[in-house]
């Protein structure tokens, strides 16, 4: 029947975390600034003490900063670089429609199966979508949140290893949740801001030509900035279907109009 | 028995979104005024930036505006235009009386039949219906909202491409449950608000006479004037069923009653 | 069973909407004065409307009032008045007892088989209580709230009509669940306010002698009145219980108790 | 099982209205005054008018007043009286742990048997109980509420007549919850006022001499009283167990703990 | 399986009801003082009440105080000494984890039983638990409230005695539940409050020398003095475990931390 | 099934309170200061009373603390120390995404199950987490909640002695569910609040040499420390991740970081 229908569709992404980081990682990382390097030596050092024989055996990373700050991307990343044997993502996007309770025995499975490993890492993506948070309300599910809490603090069996990857761009709301404390460490991702971080994004994107690049450098001179990595590759997405001898002009019209960019006036060359 | 006789009721439904379409162009699309070909422009960029082979595999438009001014219409029309292989419309009209759940589940198998295709349009018709969404409380349906935040941001499968236009009366309503930063891009549905867009539309009705007409100009001229297309033309209807010699007093009273007019006073000619 | 013996008990309510409409009826319409004039005027211009080929194939019309001032009633006579050879009456008196979901189903059924007819109407009665709504809370229910928004907005097939007769004494409440904008047009039903009223009732009554109405008259000469015609009937009924000698003052301090007479004194003859 | 055997115990109660309203008047309708007699005057016109061929078929009338003011006896009073064939008592206490829905079911089914009948009477005792109403919140049954509002205006079938004979003890919650508009009439039942009334039933009561009788009489005397007739009767119940000598200054300090008498002091003999 | 094992576990506690009262008295009643004494002749005047021929069928008394005064223990005894044939304990403690109907089925059954024996008892202990109150939100069971709000007004069928026992802390909560006019009288349990009532428990304790009550009653006297009998019992049983000549100013100390005490500054001696 | 491979996961965990009691002392405890030697003299005081067979048969004890404390370990440790032939843990890691019901079962059984034995002690770990309390509303399992108010009194059978060890980071929330008074006693454990405290846990770690040591305790010497002997621990292992010869001060700016210490400013030695 339907369900079950719907069950078959899920059940191959189950074996499949490393296509799921690979998807997670459909643009790559493009390392546009000191925030972007910062952020993945930081991450590598849990890392490293979730091996360390000598350390207890559960370490738990935050991942947390502004929608489409690339935070998915960079724990995808960090769960490549870490070469754990048993991966897994346990993401919202697998989960649509579910009840509460399926909810969190799909989690539960997850945690369930890693404990069975010497050496695991689950990225638990996009985690107020796991809790179900509505802000009208608010309204969320305190079965999930209680099947968090617990098993964020949980310790794997004796002599297993176990590193959590979670993603949020509410850090107020689990702070609110009293979930923060229960992180061994909370990691901020930043968004682009200043002009050459914008540069370097576009540098990669073989859009405009180094005159263009140039041109637009100047313009946004001095201007305060603010851009996910997401939104800035979607924006380049779309002006690429624009006249190319518009696409200065649109692109930094458009930056404008994301609130990406503060100008007084934008002005055609 | 009676749920299964409503299931088949349902069912020749989801086979013919062609026919879905047509319904909501009912009165095919009058082009009254610049607002009309901006946004089916701006619309069209959406469509080609969905198609082109360099850009992520997810476009997301909300188009917004009041009720009855057209948004469902014209998300039908640019479904269309786009020539997609594949559309769906997802409409609360087929999901009359069912559980959130119910809802989630058939959102969800239209969302998953599309990953199947190539190329993949989903017109998600009036989203505030979608949500259960009741003001006094308000009440809304925080399992349906948490499925369309995850599935407007789910990329579908590598190679595959996919359009979802969204349509809704309630903007503020989608930005307080944070789903705005969901989308691509947002696109405006503009009331009629001059006289010469009313103009258009009944120059396009065939129902007054040319002195009629410039007469009905002459008393519009210089008046602020704000209504939705689809209540302008239900207003076009009734006037229709009246005395001849009455229709144009009747039309401009009628027109100030439904707050689509503002005049000092209505006299008679 | 239970359940199957109330079942079995609807039934026969089911293909009798002509024995309804009589039922709602049963004290016919009193030509009161004016406003039962123009309310029957102009909700038959909608019904004109409604049949017409060149309109659109959705009319909806909300008749409300202050309670027992006459709505089903009307909406009844009006429903009877059209000769549609589809009507039906949705009805909460069908639905004692119902959960939420069995009522949107019921509801449904009745739009359903609408939507076969090439002309049907649907009188709607008393909506507020359709929707379950408890003034302490408030509460209603949401599931019926989302199906009548969707039903009174669905364009029947192409090629059929429907004309959709709603009741309601809390046009406010509507108001507040966004429900207005969805009626093609809003009919008022007055209490009555004149002792002019008042007394084409009495007349039409055979309570009183022509001396005693004049009596009455005098008495009421002046006064701020207002009552609906439901309570009206029933307090000729009690007054009719009483000694004849009795009556007319009876008649006018009841009418004062009721609120419906506003009276420095009330003097026996 | 236990459900079944509940259900059993349930059964003999349903054939057994006769059985129920004599519970109800076990001590009898004691006629310690004017607002006695007046009630079932009135109580009695409603009873002629429900009964009358010229009249609607429905006649309503709410019994309220204070806790222990003898409301349910009053009704089943009223019900002997009225010496209709069919007489049915709906009563909270034989739906003790009912869901709301089972409640719903029971209740309908006592109205659809009545509507089986050409002259009916139901008692509907403690509507605030039926409805569930919890003050802390407060809380309520809104499926029972809905049920209600509409049976309470439903027009028993041609040719039937229907008297509905409800009581309560908070007249401002069904006032909330507009119920009131529902009932054809509304009958207040007042406590005890006067030391005329008191005294009236503690000479049906047997318990004091004359000479103590007068005594009592003497310290009430100018003081203000109220006290409902359920509670006085317990409280005589209570002096009786004391020793003779005690009575009479044991029962006026007693009415003055009950808050029923206001004293500046009570002195022995 | 595992329900039905908890419902074997139960079972056997239904018929032992004199074992029941005999662990709420575990300890005994030790007569500190004046309040006991009024309590116990206050409680047997409404058993003797209960059973007289001429009264209602009905008595129910509340009996409350703080927690840990000795109410359950107070209640129990009642019931002893009632020597009524039918005795029958409710008790929270039965019905852990049960769901709100269970818990008014287990309630009903109860009371059905108790209807039909000529003279009950039925002690109800801890009510405020039974609600399932609790002071977040707040939130209580409105199913077991109506349940009880009726039961304890029900008479028991013509020629039944039936006594009702209750116990609560929370005589406010059951006073805005609107519960206490339910009840025919209401005692109140007090803690102790002098030096003398403290004494004559420890006096019973045979924990001290009469030389160490006599610097015990020394350090006490004057003070303001608030401890419940169960509170007070507890802490002599922890005293008993520290060394002998460590008692006296442990006992001294401890009171005043529980807050029993209040006193300027514990010396030693 | 899904549900039953998971039920087959915990049953093990049943039969092996040990195996848990030493999980939760994984890194044993560590004598940092006075603290902790009374924390563990009280705590066997209350064991030596729960033994003892004058007393009560009930002691139950709540050990509270700020979140990384050390409360699990302490009471894991008290439980041992006991030396109770029966012990058992109650924790919410053995019930992740149990419903309601489900957890208030598991809760009645290991109480069941401790009735049977002579002497019997179980851990209630982390009763926040049991009652599923939510910060945000905020939202509790009122089940629960009423079944751990009732078990924390309720005496096991006769002859028999149950000791209760419940943990807590949140006291205030159970004061305000009016938990508190269920308690024999409540013990307080510290986070470390001194240089003196945190030398002792860096003696013990191996991590420093004496000379390092004493550098750090000149740089803490005289500033305000607050930290959790769990966060220490953790914080202890990251450190030993990084170079030897930036221990010294990464340790004392992460301690700073924390919230643990508070300095001016911290400079590189
Ligand atoms: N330096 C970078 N950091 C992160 N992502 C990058 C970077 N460079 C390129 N990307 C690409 O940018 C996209 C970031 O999107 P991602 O989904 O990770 O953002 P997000 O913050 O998780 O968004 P959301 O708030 O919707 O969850 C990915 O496609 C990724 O491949
Ligand atoms: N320029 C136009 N734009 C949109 N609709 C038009 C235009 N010209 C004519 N129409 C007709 O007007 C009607 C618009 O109704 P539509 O249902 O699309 O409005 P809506 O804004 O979706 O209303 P609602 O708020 O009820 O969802 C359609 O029948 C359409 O065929
Ligand atoms: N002019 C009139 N308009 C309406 N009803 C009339 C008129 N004259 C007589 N009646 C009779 O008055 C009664 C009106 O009752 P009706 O149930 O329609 O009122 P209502 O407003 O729907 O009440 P409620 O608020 O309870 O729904 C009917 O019995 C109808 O036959
Ligand atoms: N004049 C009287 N009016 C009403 N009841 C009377 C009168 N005289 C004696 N009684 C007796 O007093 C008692 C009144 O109790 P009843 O249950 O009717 O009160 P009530 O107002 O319904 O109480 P509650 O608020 O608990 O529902 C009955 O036993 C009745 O027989
Ligand atoms: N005079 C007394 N009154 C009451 N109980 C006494 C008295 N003397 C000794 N006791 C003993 O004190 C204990 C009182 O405990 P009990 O459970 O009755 O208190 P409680 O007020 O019901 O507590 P809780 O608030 O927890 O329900 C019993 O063990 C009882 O045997
Ligand atoms: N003196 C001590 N007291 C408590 N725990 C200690 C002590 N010394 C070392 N430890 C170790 O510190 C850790 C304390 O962690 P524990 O889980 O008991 O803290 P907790 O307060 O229960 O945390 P949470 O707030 O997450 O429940 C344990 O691994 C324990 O072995
Ligand atoms: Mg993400
Ligand atoms: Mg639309
Ligand atoms: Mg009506
Ligand atoms: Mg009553
Ligand atoms: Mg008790
Ligand atoms: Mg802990």
């Amino acid at each position: 029947d339907f369900l079950h229908a719907l069950d078959n569709d899920i059940k191959p992404a189950f074996g499949a975390a490393q296509e799921m980081l690979e998807n997670l990682l459909a643009r790559g990382i493009i390392n546009w600034g000191p925030p972007v390097t910062e952020l993945l030596e930081d991450g590598m050092l849990s890392v490293q003490q979730a091996k360390a024989t000598e350390s207890s055996g559960l370490v738990s990373v935050l991942i947390e900063g502004a929608p489409n700050s690339g935070k998915s991307a960079l724990a995808a990343n960090l769960a490549q670089l870490s070469d754990f044997p048993f991966v897994k993502v346990c993401s919202p996007e697998d989960m649509v429609g579910f009840t509460e309770s399926a909810k969190c025995l799909h989690i539960r499975k997850i945690f369930d199966d890693a404990y069975r490993s010497t050496l695991s890492c689950i990225v638990v993506d996009n985690v107020e979508r796991l809790l179900d948070y509505g802000p009208i309300g608010p309204r969320y599910s305190n079965l999930t949140l209680q099947a968090l809490l617990v098993l964020l603090k949980k310790q794997p069996p004796k002599g297993r290893k176990l590193l959590i990857l979670c993603t949020s761009s509410r850090r107020d709301v689990l702070e609110e949740m009293e979930m923060l404390s229960a992180f061994t460490s909370v990691l901020h991702v930043s968004n682009l801001s200043t002009p050459e971080n914008v540069l370097a994004v576009l540098d990669d994107s073989d859009l405009f030509s180094p005159e263009e690049l140039q041109s637009i450098a100047r313009k946004m001179a001095g201007k305060r900035l603010c851009i996910g990595i997401k939104k800035l590759l979607a924006l380049i997405d779309m002006i690429r279907q624009s006249e190319p001898h518009q696409r200065v002009i649109k692109f930094l019209s458009k930056m404008e109009e994301e609130g990406g960019l503060e100008m007084d006036r934008v002005q055609g060359h």
